[in-house]
């Protein structure tokens, strides 16, 4: 008897439907269903409804419905807990989301009899220091990326790999990526892909003004600090693509891996080299 | 007789003392000098000081003591007008300062009995469109450049080429470039180096999110229009990383050649090669 | 009444079926066909056949049945004479070819009736000096291409623009190509897209040892001198991938715009960026 | 009471004095020296000459005088019984070779009096199979390059690892390497840099023909093979840039890690940081 959350991508087509249809089947099959409660109230189910803390203690298994983006979130929100996540993939194919909406019904059926295998992949947490004290604190599942804002041309990125000084970039600014994130932001700014059962860090300048600061690969447990020596035009912290946090000139970034993994459910499908394959080529063709 | 212009950059170290020898010299060969009164002011010889308006109007020349940035703007301010620019170069060496400090007396002396040549540089004009009206027009020599703000991660520009559809790009932004703006943020992005002496438009998009969105050289008679198509977190249109624009959802931005080059007065002295050869790896010496 | 002649790639499927119908369909319009004579007598036409000197001199356009690479060929052949070519597309859409089988008949209709326009593309040519003599001279529409071979880990090459020293790359290798040849292996290289319609040279590295080494475009009229400095295990040149001279150490090989351009015969059909846009997707989709 | 080996560049300069001060002082310090027997005989003292066989038998320490290629060469002959290495740089900064030669005195004082760390660096291992059979088989330190000859336009490498297929490269070719590999070849071919204390193995595709096709990082305890689909004009299996082997078509080369790794004898110097800063800096200045 499982007690399985749902958290919900609002803006997806057809996702009132969709969320029906998991209900139900969930409900059939014996599990307790719970919602964040505004959530549930606008997918028309509010007695399902429960806080956002209560989900993320009570629930044994969270069901993403949604994209990747979807599953981010997901992934921070409950990076304490280790809950496992099924992504049913409502869009376009994911790296993170597994199972495609028309196999739900069967794939739901085959995990809730054990037919599953879990993948834990590493995180990522950055601290930020002002005048030694610690003002923000966040997870995340891709990359934590320290950016300069519209107007800057460059900013001054100093960076030490476990207090051994390796670098200072002038550059619009600096990814630190898990495996995870090597497929999203990196990617573009020039990073290498990484079969996502590796335990690394990723660090990707983006547009860097000297010619030979290239990504670098360095060890999972490793402490990555980015001093923020200059700052012009202002310079943000961001998570995944989705929190964000505005750095003064002055701070100290430290980045690492985080305590708890998030732990993916899943079948025995597609590799992420098939899953790859089809996704670069994907973005190719869905654009121009 | 010449009415020779001064444009400073009142940041650098031992400017007073430089400025006051650069107008001893020039008034001993029997040139009268010009200053922004502003300036004229900060560097103690209000004397000399005109309106911004006077000092475009009345010069046939323009000396920048400052670096490349200075120069830049002072051909911003000069566009219209097509007038010779010397670019004493006050710190690290430029690609766009020829004169360095030690031999400026005699290579002043050189220019003032003719012994020069002048560089004809094209620079970029953009203009927006908003609902049919134009609400901003500006030019570059270095370049256009389109990027999101902190917080975005990626906007979508849509880009013609003479009205020809071109490519979306998903992406940070994208930098229009001149050949004298290939050496600055288009080589950061990954653009290729071009020889100055050339007439192109040089498209780079940075960090794009598609794999197959490589720099683009188009020609410089091009009208190269990019359409914002998505905007979240702010997008801004900067001319040479000096002079920024915000741009909003459905705007239209134009770039083509500006009307009128940036003169360059130049000595012949170090070949383009030269200096470039230096710069890149002084870079990469001055950082780290 | 035009004199046409035909360049075959025999190796293309259904190609002989295709030559008879384009012999039938140009005899029928009042054109004489000729074939050079081996090939004539494989396609089992031998009466169409004259030697290749001949085909060169007598016709007035010359039509190639093949892909871009069977295109290629044709340009180098009539490099000299300027004959106009119209690419018949066998197999993938070409950056070269135009017509595609199913349209052949109704285009080549309009052709013959004057409905085309001609597009010029600057072709390169190379000398090869060795001790003071020139032991090879040939041309290509693409590039230029100087590369070690397969056991040597790299080459030392010292490249002068216009007798002016521009670096020494040590490399795999260095492309000299068109802007023809921008989307062809420079591409591949790292080098920039360029619109087919400039006149300028490309100059791409090929895996650099020196991090600073990028890709460089230069003015159509240069004068572009590679000194083989060093070389280890085989040094080549190659025009256009399809023909080849090996290099000494000491070889000075000469790379400038060729006297003659390549003239292709067009429709008003797909543009340049469409091609490019189809292209550089189907590149990935049929690989992997 | 050590037994200890001397690998000789023969080449560099005063490498006859540098010989006899490492003899002189070794054998002041108690220790018994052996030298392959040819080179014993070439730099005169033939009484300290061995066989091959027996020199990689006998000694407990490795001193190498010569530069990273030195060391490199000398990695592959001890790959099999894990001997530590000492790296004495006669010449440029090395990556891997540590003592400068006017600290040797000291520094092997230091070593010998044991304070030195050792570093493990993990080796590759490359077999090819040919109808079946192993035809080849070779250790590697920095990569297992696959690469096509001079002529070939590319070649087309079929890659699967752990036996999952990854993707079909047209490319010119692949360099399969090691983290320690990762400053070298791969760097040029655009890899990323890797922490040498890190296990994974580096792929990075030469030249591409598919804009996807992007470096990977995947674990060190993977199977990398590779297919030979095609081969016009020569393909080569080359180690380390030193150790060659030409391949057929339809050849299976299977990399993966080898048994034993390169074991580095080490001071606490310089860390990986600062010499890649050097490293990557000198590079530049080195050429042009």
């Amino acid at each position: 008897m499982r007690t399985v959350g749902l958290m919900i991508n609002l803006e997806k087509e057809g996702i009132l439907e969709l969320v029906g249809q998991t209900v139900s089947l969930l409900e059939e099959e014996g599990c307790t269903v719970l919602i964040e409660e505004e959530t549930a109230g606008a997918v028309g189910i509010a007695e399902l409804g429960v806080s956002q803390g209560q989900l993320i203690r009570l629930v044994d298994w969270v069901i993403v419905l949604g994209g990747d983006g979807t599953l981010l979130s997901c992934a921070r929100q409950f990076a304490a807990t280790g809950t496992p996540i099924i992504g049913i993939n409502v869009g376009r194919l994911g790296f993170l989301t597994e199972i495609d909406v028309p196999d739900m019904k069967l794939d739901l059926k085959r995990i809730l009899t054990g037919h599953y295998y879990i993948e834990e992949r590493m995180m990522l947490e950055a601290e930020v220091f002002r005048q030694g004290k610690v003002v923000e604190q966040s997870v995340g599942l891709n990359d934590a990326v320290i950016t300069k804002g519209a107007f800057a041309r460059l900013i001054l990125l100093e960076v030490f790999i476990n207090e051994q000084y390796l670098n200072t970039y002038p550059a619009d600014g600096l990814i630190v990526a898990s495996p995870t994130g090597s497929t999203a932001y990196s990617l573009s700014a020039g990073g290498p892909l990484v079969a996502p059962n590796l335990e690394l860090i990723l660090l990707t300048p983006i547009c860097p003004h000297t010619l030979w600061s290239r990504p670098m690969v360095v060890a999972s447990d490793s402490n990555v600090k980015v001093n923020i020596v200059s700052r012009l035009g202002g310079v943000m912290l961001t998570m995944d693509g989705q929190h964000g946090f505005w750095l003064e000139q002055g701070d100290q970034v430290v980045i690492k891996r985080a305590l708890h993994n998030t732990r993916l459910l899943r079948l025995k499908g597609r590799s992420f080299f098939e899953v790859l394959r089809e996704k670069l080529r994907e973005d190719d063709r869905s654009n121009g």
